[in-house]
Protein backbone atom coordinates (compact mmCIF):
# COMPACT_ATOMS: atom_id res chain seq x y z
CA UNK A 1 0.00 0.00 0.00
CA UNK A 2 1.04 3.69 -0.70
CA UNK A 3 2.56 4.81 2.22
CA UNK A 4 4.46 8.00 2.81
CA UNK A 5 5.45 11.19 4.43
CA UNK A 6 3.81 12.02 7.87
CA UNK A 7 2.08 15.81 7.25
CA UNK A 8 2.13 17.34 10.70
CA UNK A 9 1.12 20.96 9.59
CA UNK A 10 -1.61 21.45 12.11
CA UNK A 11 0.05 19.26 14.73
CA UNK A 12 3.56 20.19 15.39
CA UNK A 13 3.87 23.41 13.10
CA UNK A 14 1.02 25.44 15.02
CA UNK A 15 1.23 24.65 17.88
CA UNK A 16 5.60 23.32 18.69
CA UNK A 17 7.21 25.42 16.62
CA UNK A 18 10.56 27.03 17.17
CA UNK A 19 11.64 30.56 17.19
CA UNK A 20 12.07 31.78 13.88
CA UNK A 21 16.05 33.24 14.25
CA UNK A 22 15.11 36.33 12.48
CA UNK A 23 17.24 39.13 14.92
CA UNK A 24 20.42 38.94 15.35
CA UNK A 25 21.86 37.39 18.52
CA UNK A 26 23.28 40.41 20.08
CA UNK A 27 21.28 43.27 21.11
CA UNK A 28 21.95 46.12 22.72
CA UNK A 29 20.92 46.46 26.26
CA UNK A 30 18.63 49.26 27.00
CA UNK A 31 19.80 51.10 30.06
CA UNK A 32 17.24 53.76 29.72
CA UNK A 33 16.89 55.50 33.04
CA UNK A 34 13.33 55.18 33.09
CA UNK A 35 13.14 51.26 32.38
CA UNK A 36 12.54 49.34 35.06
CA UNK A 37 14.76 46.31 36.20
CA UNK A 38 12.28 44.00 34.65
CA UNK A 39 12.12 45.98 30.88
CA UNK A 40 15.71 46.26 30.53
CA UNK A 41 16.25 42.45 31.35
CA UNK A 42 13.16 41.66 28.60
CA UNK A 43 14.90 44.26 26.22
CA UNK A 44 18.50 43.10 26.55
CA UNK A 45 17.78 39.16 25.92
CA UNK A 46 18.40 38.11 22.44
CA UNK A 47 15.31 37.75 20.21
CA UNK A 48 16.60 34.59 19.19
CA UNK A 49 15.37 32.80 22.09
CA UNK A 50 12.12 34.31 22.33
CA UNK A 51 9.71 32.14 23.16
CA UNK A 52 7.65 33.36 20.29
CA UNK A 53 7.95 32.01 16.53
CA UNK A 54 7.34 33.86 13.97
CA UNK A 55 4.06 33.68 12.37
CA UNK A 56 4.22 33.20 8.75
CA UNK A 57 0.55 33.46 7.71
CA UNK A 58 -0.18 36.82 9.22
CA UNK A 59 0.69 39.83 6.22
CA UNK A 60 3.67 41.46 5.55
CA UNK A 61 4.80 44.35 3.23
CA UNK A 62 5.59 42.13 0.34
CA UNK A 63 1.59 41.20 0.39
CA UNK A 64 -0.33 42.76 -2.79
CA UNK A 65 -3.77 44.15 -3.11
CA UNK A 66 -4.96 41.15 -3.87
CA UNK A 67 -3.48 39.04 -1.57
CA UNK A 68 -4.58 41.46 1.25
CA UNK A 69 -8.02 42.20 0.19
CA UNK A 70 -8.67 37.90 0.40
CA UNK A 71 -6.94 38.11 3.81
CA UNK A 72 -9.37 40.03 5.08
CA UNK A 73 -12.08 38.34 3.52
CA UNK A 74 -11.46 34.93 4.93
CA UNK A 75 -10.14 36.82 8.42
CA UNK A 76 -13.02 38.75 9.14
CA UNK A 77 -14.98 37.18 11.95
CA UNK A 78 -18.86 37.84 9.69
CA UNK A 79 -21.38 36.65 11.49
CA UNK A 80 -24.56 35.46 9.31
CA UNK A 81 -27.61 34.14 10.49
CA UNK A 82 -28.06 30.38 10.63
CA UNK A 83 -31.09 28.65 9.72
CA UNK A 84 -32.44 28.86 12.96
CA UNK A 85 -32.34 32.29 13.15
CA UNK A 86 -29.22 31.73 15.48
CA UNK A 87 -25.72 34.30 15.28
CA UNK A 88 -22.89 32.23 13.74
CA UNK A 89 -19.44 33.31 14.44
CA UNK A 90 -16.64 33.50 11.92
CA UNK A 91 -17.17 30.69 8.48
CA UNK A 92 -13.27 30.53 8.47
CA UNK A 93 -10.31 30.15 10.87
CA UNK A 94 -6.67 31.16 9.66
CA UNK A 95 -4.18 28.31 10.51
CA UNK A 96 -0.67 29.75 11.71
CA UNK A 97 2.35 28.94 9.95
CA UNK A 98 5.85 28.54 11.01
CA UNK A 99 8.97 27.07 9.66
CA UNK A 100 10.63 24.69 11.78
CA UNK A 101 8.98 21.39 13.36
CA UNK A 102 9.59 20.20 16.80
CA UNK A 103 13.14 20.14 17.58
CA UNK A 104 13.16 16.65 19.48
CA UNK A 105 11.38 14.81 16.40
CA UNK A 106 13.70 16.47 13.60
CA UNK A 107 15.89 14.12 12.40
CA UNK A 108 15.43 11.04 14.55
CA UNK A 109 18.78 9.19 15.24
CA UNK A 110 20.28 9.14 11.51
CA UNK A 111 20.44 12.81 11.11
CA UNK A 112 23.62 14.98 11.79
CA UNK A 113 23.19 17.50 14.55
CA UNK A 114 23.99 20.14 12.18
CA UNK A 115 20.91 19.08 9.45
CA UNK A 116 18.82 18.98 12.85
CA UNK A 117 19.27 22.84 13.50
CA UNK A 118 19.48 24.07 10.40
CA UNK A 119 16.23 22.34 9.10
CA UNK A 120 13.73 24.37 8.04
CA UNK A 121 10.23 23.82 6.75
CA UNK A 122 10.34 23.51 2.69
CA UNK A 123 8.06 26.28 1.95
CA UNK A 124 9.11 28.66 4.62
CA UNK A 125 13.02 28.61 4.17
CA UNK A 126 13.55 31.84 2.41
CA UNK A 127 13.46 34.75 5.08
CA UNK A 128 12.78 37.57 2.45
CA UNK A 129 9.35 38.78 2.52
CA UNK A 130 7.39 38.24 -1.21
CA UNK A 131 10.52 36.15 -2.61
CA UNK A 132 9.23 32.50 -2.66
CA UNK A 133 6.08 31.32 -1.34
CA UNK A 134 3.78 33.72 0.50
CA UNK A 135 0.41 31.84 1.59
CA UNK A 136 -1.87 31.77 4.03
CA UNK A 137 -4.99 28.99 4.76
CA UNK A 138 -7.83 28.82 6.67
CA UNK A 139 -10.30 26.23 7.55
CA UNK A 140 -13.69 26.39 6.95
CA UNK A 141 -16.01 26.26 10.29
CA UNK A 142 -17.48 22.56 9.49
CA UNK A 143 -13.77 21.33 8.24
CA UNK A 144 -15.21 20.26 5.08
CA UNK A 145 -13.18 22.98 2.94
CA UNK A 146 -9.54 24.74 3.37
CA UNK A 147 -8.33 27.71 1.19
CA UNK A 148 -5.16 29.21 0.56
CA UNK A 149 -4.44 32.77 -0.95
CA UNK A 150 -1.13 32.05 -2.43
CA UNK A 151 1.37 34.63 -3.92
CA UNK A 152 3.95 33.85 -6.05
CA UNK A 153 7.41 34.90 -5.68
CA UNK A 154 9.90 35.68 -8.36
CA UNK A 155 12.02 32.40 -7.22
CA UNK A 156 9.62 30.28 -7.62
CA UNK A 157 10.53 30.04 -11.62
CA UNK A 158 9.90 27.16 -13.73
CA UNK A 159 9.27 27.93 -17.41
CA UNK A 160 10.09 31.78 -18.20
CA UNK A 161 7.68 33.79 -16.24
CA UNK A 162 5.67 31.28 -14.53
CA UNK A 163 5.61 29.34 -11.30
CA UNK A 164 7.19 26.01 -11.61
CA UNK A 165 5.53 22.97 -11.57
CA UNK A 166 7.02 21.56 -8.45
CA UNK A 167 6.44 24.71 -6.62
CA UNK A 168 2.53 24.72 -7.72
CA UNK A 169 2.77 20.69 -6.28
CA UNK A 170 4.40 21.85 -3.10
CA UNK A 171 1.37 24.15 -2.42
CA UNK A 172 -1.45 21.33 -3.35
CA UNK A 173 0.45 19.09 -0.72
CA UNK A 174 0.47 21.62 1.46
CA UNK A 175 -2.74 22.78 1.78
CA UNK A 176 -4.30 18.60 1.13
CA UNK A 177 -2.04 17.90 3.97
CA UNK A 178 -2.88 20.76 6.23
CA UNK A 179 -6.14 19.96 5.92
CA UNK A 180 -6.05 15.98 6.35
CA UNK A 181 -4.43 17.16 9.10
CA UNK A 182 -7.51 19.21 10.62
CA UNK A 183 -9.43 16.04 10.30
CA UNK A 184 -7.14 12.99 11.01
CA UNK A 185 -3.58 14.25 12.46
CA UNK A 186 -0.80 13.21 11.95
CA UNK A 187 -1.35 11.50 8.72
CA UNK A 188 0.71 10.52 5.30
CA UNK A 189 0.68 11.23 2.01
CA UNK A 190 0.05 8.86 -0.32
CA UNK A 191 -0.86 9.67 -3.52
CA UNK A 192 -0.97 13.00 -5.47
CA UNK A 193 -2.63 13.52 -8.77
CA UNK A 194 -1.96 16.81 -10.77
CA UNK A 195 -3.57 17.81 -13.96
CA UNK A 196 -1.37 21.50 -15.16
CA UNK A 197 -4.14 23.16 -17.30
CA UNK A 198 -2.98 27.02 -17.70
CA UNK A 199 0.62 28.33 -16.33
CA UNK A 200 0.52 30.75 -12.99
CA UNK A 201 2.30 33.56 -13.99
CA UNK A 202 5.23 34.92 -11.41
CA UNK A 203 3.99 37.07 -9.08
CA UNK A 204 0.34 36.52 -9.11
CA UNK A 205 -1.89 35.60 -6.91
CA UNK A 206 -4.40 32.57 -6.91
CA UNK A 207 -6.57 30.41 -5.07
CA UNK A 208 -6.09 27.06 -3.54
CA UNK A 209 -9.32 25.40 -2.84
CA UNK A 210 -9.18 21.50 -1.11
CA UNK A 211 -12.35 19.67 -0.20
CA UNK A 212 -12.94 16.64 1.55
CA UNK A 213 -14.00 14.15 -0.76
CA UNK A 214 -14.60 10.83 1.35
CA UNK A 215 -13.03 9.26 4.66
CA UNK A 216 -12.40 4.89 4.37
CA UNK A 217 -11.19 3.71 7.42
CA UNK A 218 -7.62 5.22 7.85
CA UNK A 219 -7.91 6.71 4.21
CA UNK A 220 -8.49 10.67 3.63
CA UNK A 221 -9.73 11.65 -0.20
CA UNK A 222 -9.31 15.33 -1.10
CA UNK A 223 -9.98 17.14 -4.44
CA UNK A 224 -8.31 20.45 -4.94
CA UNK A 225 -8.45 23.15 -7.68
CA UNK A 226 -6.32 26.41 -8.18
CA UNK A 227 -7.96 28.78 -10.03
CA UNK A 228 -7.55 32.98 -10.37
CA UNK A 229 -8.72 34.80 -7.47
CA UNK A 230 -11.89 35.37 -8.84
CA UNK A 231 -12.29 31.69 -9.86
CA UNK A 232 -13.01 32.42 -13.70
CA UNK A 233 -9.72 30.68 -14.59
CA UNK A 234 -8.59 27.13 -13.64
CA UNK A 235 -5.09 26.92 -13.54
CA UNK A 236 -4.82 23.34 -12.16
CA UNK A 237 -6.60 20.70 -10.62
CA UNK A 238 -5.68 17.39 -8.36
CA UNK A 239 -6.84 14.56 -6.20
CA UNK A 240 -4.69 13.61 -2.84
CA UNK A 241 -4.72 10.59 -0.78
CA UNK A 242 -3.93 10.79 2.74
CA UNK A 243 -3.09 7.74 5.33
CA UNK A 244 -3.83 8.83 8.99
CA UNK A 245 -0.77 7.35 10.72
CA UNK A 246 0.49 6.74 14.18
CA UNK A 247 2.96 9.60 14.87
CA UNK A 248 5.71 6.99 15.53
CA UNK A 249 5.87 5.35 12.94
CA UNK A 250 8.00 8.41 11.39
CA UNK A 251 10.38 8.20 14.21
CA UNK A 252 10.71 4.82 13.51
CA UNK A 253 9.37 3.34 16.60
CA UNK B 1 -7.11 18.63 -22.79
CA UNK B 2 -4.81 19.01 -19.99
CA UNK B 3 -2.39 21.88 -20.47
CA UNK B 4 0.72 23.65 -18.76
CA UNK B 5 4.04 24.53 -18.13
CA UNK B 6 6.60 25.01 -20.77
CA UNK B 7 9.66 22.56 -19.46
CA UNK B 8 12.30 24.55 -20.88
CA UNK B 9 15.63 22.88 -19.09
CA UNK B 10 16.92 21.02 -22.26
CA UNK B 11 16.49 24.44 -24.45
CA UNK B 12 16.69 27.80 -22.37
CA UNK B 13 18.29 26.92 -19.55
CA UNK B 14 20.70 24.75 -20.93
CA UNK B 15 22.13 27.13 -23.49
CA UNK B 16 21.24 30.63 -23.20
CA UNK B 17 20.56 30.97 -19.21
CA UNK B 18 22.01 34.69 -17.80
CA UNK B 19 25.15 34.88 -15.07
CA UNK B 20 24.36 33.38 -12.12
CA UNK B 21 25.46 37.09 -10.38
CA UNK B 22 27.22 35.57 -7.63
CA UNK B 23 30.03 38.17 -7.28
CA UNK B 24 29.57 41.77 -6.03
CA UNK B 25 28.46 44.01 -8.55
CA UNK B 26 31.62 46.50 -7.99
CA UNK B 27 35.22 44.89 -8.25
CA UNK B 28 38.77 46.63 -7.09
CA UNK B 29 40.38 47.23 -10.09
CA UNK B 30 43.51 44.59 -10.54
CA UNK B 31 46.81 47.30 -10.88
CA UNK B 32 49.21 45.17 -10.48
CA UNK B 33 52.32 45.94 -12.48
CA UNK B 34 53.46 42.69 -13.76
CA UNK B 35 49.43 42.23 -15.73
CA UNK B 36 49.11 43.23 -19.49
CA UNK B 37 46.41 45.88 -19.99
CA UNK B 38 44.34 42.53 -21.27
CA UNK B 39 44.26 41.27 -17.97
CA UNK B 40 43.79 43.91 -15.88
CA UNK B 41 40.57 45.28 -18.15
CA UNK B 42 39.46 41.37 -17.65
CA UNK B 43 39.85 41.59 -13.67
CA UNK B 44 38.35 44.94 -13.59
CA UNK B 45 35.26 43.72 -15.31
CA UNK B 46 32.22 43.34 -12.59
CA UNK B 47 31.59 39.85 -12.90
CA UNK B 48 28.15 39.99 -12.63
CA UNK B 49 28.78 41.09 -16.54
CA UNK B 50 30.83 37.50 -17.47
CA UNK B 51 29.71 35.76 -20.36
CA UNK B 52 29.68 32.32 -18.31
CA UNK B 53 27.05 31.56 -15.87
CA UNK B 54 27.56 28.89 -13.15
CA UNK B 55 26.68 25.30 -14.16
CA UNK B 56 24.92 24.20 -10.96
CA UNK B 57 25.23 20.45 -11.85
CA UNK B 58 29.41 20.17 -11.19
CA UNK B 59 30.35 19.56 -7.93
CA UNK B 60 30.60 21.44 -5.01
CA UNK B 61 32.49 21.00 -1.59
CA UNK B 62 28.56 20.47 0.19
CA UNK B 63 28.51 16.62 -2.20
CA UNK B 64 28.86 13.77 0.49
CA UNK B 65 30.63 11.01 -0.46
CA UNK B 66 27.39 9.17 -2.54
CA UNK B 67 26.96 12.11 -4.46
CA UNK B 68 30.67 12.27 -5.70
CA UNK B 69 31.02 8.69 -6.01
CA UNK B 70 27.64 8.56 -8.42
CA UNK B 71 28.71 11.53 -10.23
CA UNK B 72 32.08 9.76 -11.28
CA UNK B 73 30.24 6.47 -11.90
CA UNK B 74 27.96 8.23 -14.72
CA UNK B 75 30.05 10.68 -15.57
CA UNK B 76 33.12 8.79 -16.66
CA UNK B 77 33.34 8.17 -20.13
CA UNK B 78 33.18 4.84 -20.01
CA UNK B 79 34.09 3.13 -23.70
CA UNK B 80 32.01 -0.18 -24.20
CA UNK B 81 32.27 -2.61 -26.83
CA UNK B 82 29.62 -2.94 -29.08
CA UNK B 83 27.27 -5.66 -30.75
CA UNK B 84 29.42 -5.47 -33.69
CA UNK B 85 32.61 -5.36 -31.83
CA UNK B 86 33.07 -1.27 -32.41
CA UNK B 87 33.78 1.00 -29.48
CA UNK B 88 31.15 3.31 -28.11
CA UNK B 89 31.70 6.16 -26.18
CA UNK B 90 30.31 7.32 -22.39
CA UNK B 91 26.87 6.02 -22.16
CA UNK B 92 25.71 8.76 -20.26
CA UNK B 93 25.64 12.72 -20.84
CA UNK B 94 25.66 15.48 -18.13
CA UNK B 95 23.13 17.99 -18.65
CA UNK B 96 24.03 21.23 -17.39
CA UNK B 97 22.14 23.29 -15.31
CA UNK B 98 21.54 26.91 -14.56
CA UNK B 99 19.47 29.47 -12.46
CA UNK B 100 17.98 31.75 -15.01
CA UNK B 101 15.46 31.47 -18.01
CA UNK B 102 16.43 33.83 -21.18
CA UNK B 103 16.25 37.45 -19.81
CA UNK B 104 13.66 38.31 -22.93
CA UNK B 105 11.93 35.27 -22.09
CA UNK B 106 11.05 36.04 -18.37
CA UNK B 107 7.70 37.52 -18.08
CA UNK B 108 6.16 38.22 -21.15
CA UNK B 109 3.92 41.89 -21.32
CA UNK B 110 2.75 41.29 -18.00
CA UNK B 111 5.13 40.93 -15.32
CA UNK B 112 7.08 43.73 -13.71
CA UNK B 113 10.48 44.79 -14.26
CA UNK B 114 11.60 44.12 -10.84
CA UNK B 115 10.23 40.66 -10.46
CA UNK B 116 11.87 39.88 -14.53
CA UNK B 117 15.17 40.89 -13.22
CA UNK B 118 14.99 38.87 -9.84
CA UNK B 119 13.27 35.87 -11.13
CA UNK B 120 15.20 32.25 -10.35
CA UNK B 121 15.02 28.87 -11.03
CA UNK B 122 12.67 26.89 -7.97
CA UNK B 123 15.37 24.44 -7.77
CA UNK B 124 18.36 26.36 -8.28
CA UNK B 125 16.90 29.86 -6.24
CA UNK B 126 19.68 28.94 -2.99
CA UNK B 127 22.70 30.20 -3.27
CA UNK B 128 24.45 28.24 -0.48
CA UNK B 129 25.83 24.77 -1.43
CA UNK B 130 23.92 21.93 -0.24
CA UNK B 131 21.20 23.93 1.51
CA UNK B 132 18.79 22.97 -0.51
CA UNK B 133 18.52 21.23 -4.01
CA UNK B 134 21.63 19.53 -5.19
CA UNK B 135 20.92 17.53 -8.23
CA UNK B 136 23.00 17.11 -11.55
CA UNK B 137 21.17 15.13 -14.24
CA UNK B 138 22.49 12.50 -17.14
CA UNK B 139 21.15 11.26 -20.36
CA UNK B 140 21.46 7.56 -21.91
CA UNK B 141 23.10 7.93 -25.46
CA UNK B 142 19.73 6.26 -26.48
CA UNK B 143 17.81 9.60 -24.77
CA UNK B 144 15.52 6.43 -23.55
CA UNK B 145 16.31 6.76 -20.05
CA UNK B 146 17.53 10.07 -17.73
CA UNK B 147 18.96 9.63 -13.94
CA UNK B 148 19.24 12.01 -11.43
CA UNK B 149 21.26 11.89 -8.41
CA UNK B 150 19.68 14.23 -5.60
CA UNK B 151 21.31 15.24 -2.37
CA UNK B 152 18.40 16.64 0.00
CA UNK B 153 19.48 19.69 2.21
CA UNK B 154 18.36 20.67 4.96
CA UNK B 155 15.95 23.39 3.94
CA UNK B 156 13.97 20.96 1.87
CA UNK B 157 12.01 19.97 5.40
CA UNK B 158 8.14 18.82 5.57
CA UNK B 159 7.58 16.01 7.73
CA UNK B 160 10.51 16.28 10.64
CA UNK B 161 13.73 15.06 9.45
CA UNK B 162 12.13 14.13 6.11
CA UNK B 163 12.07 15.75 2.91
CA UNK B 164 8.82 17.39 1.80
CA UNK B 165 6.48 15.63 -0.70
CA UNK B 166 6.40 18.90 -2.80
CA UNK B 167 10.02 19.00 -3.05
CA UNK B 168 10.04 15.34 -4.49
CA UNK B 169 7.25 16.28 -6.62
CA UNK B 170 9.59 19.12 -7.84
CA UNK B 171 12.39 16.74 -8.45
CA UNK B 172 10.35 14.83 -10.12
CA UNK B 173 9.38 17.10 -12.51
CA UNK B 174 12.52 18.49 -13.55
CA UNK B 175 13.73 15.18 -14.14
CA UNK B 176 10.86 13.96 -16.35
CA UNK B 177 10.79 17.59 -17.56
CA UNK B 178 13.93 17.52 -18.56
CA UNK B 179 14.28 13.89 -20.57
CA UNK B 180 10.97 15.41 -22.43
CA UNK B 181 12.57 18.27 -23.48
CA UNK B 182 16.05 16.23 -24.61
CA UNK B 183 13.34 14.36 -26.59
CA UNK B 184 10.58 16.44 -27.78
CA UNK B 185 11.32 20.39 -26.72
CA UNK B 186 9.55 22.63 -26.04
CA UNK B 187 6.79 20.48 -23.69
CA UNK B 188 4.50 21.60 -21.24
CA UNK B 189 3.52 19.36 -18.04
CA UNK B 190 0.22 18.02 -18.14
CA UNK B 191 0.35 15.58 -15.68
CA UNK B 192 2.05 14.11 -12.63
CA UNK B 193 0.86 11.22 -11.03
CA UNK B 194 2.52 10.37 -7.78
CA UNK B 195 2.32 7.71 -5.33
CA UNK B 196 4.99 8.24 -2.06
CA UNK B 197 5.69 4.92 -0.70
CA UNK B 198 8.44 6.06 2.24
CA UNK B 199 9.73 8.90 3.66
CA UNK B 200 13.20 10.49 2.51
CA UNK B 201 15.40 11.19 5.22
CA UNK B 202 16.88 15.14 4.81
CA UNK B 203 20.27 15.17 3.85
CA UNK B 204 20.68 11.53 1.99
CA UNK B 205 21.44 11.13 -1.33
CA UNK B 206 18.76 9.28 -3.53
CA UNK B 207 18.55 8.14 -7.31
CA UNK B 208 15.53 9.56 -9.80
CA UNK B 209 15.49 7.36 -12.59
CA UNK B 210 12.88 8.73 -15.67
CA UNK B 211 12.26 5.91 -18.79
CA UNK B 212 10.36 6.84 -21.60
CA UNK B 213 7.08 4.98 -22.14
CA UNK B 214 5.67 5.77 -25.16
CA UNK B 215 5.42 8.70 -27.63
CA UNK B 216 1.51 9.69 -29.65
CA UNK B 217 1.47 12.90 -31.59
CA UNK B 218 1.84 15.70 -29.00
CA UNK B 219 2.33 13.28 -26.14
CA UNK B 220 4.90 11.91 -24.24
CA UNK B 221 4.87 9.46 -21.21
CA UNK B 222 7.48 8.62 -18.96
CA UNK B 223 7.70 6.81 -15.71
CA UNK B 224 10.05 7.84 -12.95
CA UNK B 225 11.04 6.44 -9.68
CA UNK B 226 13.36 7.40 -6.88
CA UNK B 227 15.04 5.11 -4.79
CA UNK B 228 17.87 4.73 -2.34
CA UNK B 229 21.17 4.66 -4.61
CA UNK B 230 22.04 1.24 -4.30
CA UNK B 231 17.97 0.72 -5.81
CA UNK B 232 17.47 -1.65 -2.81
CA UNK B 233 14.43 0.88 -1.32
CA UNK B 234 12.03 2.13 -3.50
CA UNK B 235 11.16 6.01 -2.18
CA UNK B 236 8.33 6.88 -4.54
CA UNK B 237 7.37 6.34 -8.11
CA UNK B 238 5.04 8.55 -10.82
CA UNK B 239 4.18 8.77 -14.00
CA UNK B 240 4.29 12.20 -15.94
CA UNK B 241 2.65 13.36 -19.42
CA UNK B 242 4.28 16.06 -21.23
CA UNK B 243 2.97 17.86 -24.53
CA UNK B 244 5.14 19.46 -26.79
CA UNK B 245 3.61 22.68 -27.72
CA UNK B 246 4.96 25.67 -29.81
CA UNK B 247 7.07 28.14 -27.41
CA UNK B 248 5.30 30.77 -28.82
CA UNK B 249 2.41 29.30 -26.45
CA UNK B 250 4.12 30.59 -23.70
CA UNK B 251 4.91 34.20 -24.38
CA UNK B 252 1.14 34.94 -25.62
CA UNK B 253 1.66 34.92 -29.30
Amino acid sequence: MARSFCRLFGGFNSRNSLPFMKAPLRQPCASFSFKTAFERTMVALPLAFSSKPRDFSLPNSSWGTEMKRLYEHYNSPCEEEGEQGDKQGGLWRRLPSYNRSLKYATGGMYLSKVIQSKARLFTRNIRDPGAAFEYVLFVSKDKQKCVCIFQAGHLLEGPPGHVHGGAIATMIDTVTGTHANVLSAPVMTANLNINYRSPIPLGSTVLLESSLDKKEGRKVFFSCKVTSTDGSKLHTEATALFLSVNVSHLFGE
